[in-house]
């Protein structure tokens, strides 16, 4: 494992919905205490997000768009707690894994 | 390290190809039992992806499509398995991470 | 946690910056022995790259590029000793984690 006593270790939450249901996304970062966010666009997916998903459908394609966020530790409770029922919602999912960042203070 | 005893560990696969190469890719994860998938569009690429690499040439761009899944460990041999041979034939690359979800049942 | 004897465990960066910044940001995974990189476009983003993070501003957006290489430990220290300057300047992140190649011959 490579040396990272100067970088920051933190938790990035990406979260793919719909483009409709991205502002709602952001929102719920801000109110987490997250201070920031990346959105990539051009995002489309299948199934993992709730769509029916029939072998025939597999390359189809519904238009979606996955939001970024990096917080530290003790934001994740509040940011997923507020996730889940927008997900629940509209069948978006969320991946969570471990990131380390150069400056900590744009994050906290 | 964040508890994270409310989410479920997966295993995330990242394929970045051409887009011709893409469908081939979403068949392969639907055939290894993946549920679903994310592709991302407007990707470019060089020198990890095969092509010719010389200085000079180091900011010219392929388009390229990254296509995301995740999967429960006891899919990710016949995943990769899968995966190799077209990689190797394309000229494609593969990042294996890490990630949390939050609703297993949607990957299995 | 699977088995990843057959895979290698690489580090990832990803950093996000202005399009007008993306050309330097290869130059610097070039000079630091990177061999190749991913770039995706239709990226946008605010609070963590810098802008001005007002309540009402959260759902702005600016115009952003993320860009992605995957280099051995080895390389590490001088990737991020050539990028550091460069986000300092330009309010540009940067994500380091942890990622398995099947190929490591391509980054290397």
């Amino acid at each position: 494992m490579v040396d990272r006593s100067d970088l920051t270790r933190m938790t990035k939450v990406e979260v793919v919905v719909t483009g409709a249901d991205a502002p709602a996304v952001r929102d719920l970062f801000r109110d987490a205490g997250a201070t920031g966010w990346t959105s990539v666009s051009g995002v489309s997916g299948l199934g993992h997000h709730g769509e029916h998903q029939g072998r025939l459908l597999f390359n189809q394609q519904a238009t979606l768009e996955m939001i970024i966020t990096v917080v530290p530790d003790d934001r994740v409770d509040a940011l997923l707690a507020g996730l889940r029922p927008l997900l629940a919602a509209t069948s978006g999912v969320m991946f969570v894994s471990d990131t380390w960042v150069s400056r900590p203070g744009y994050f906290t």
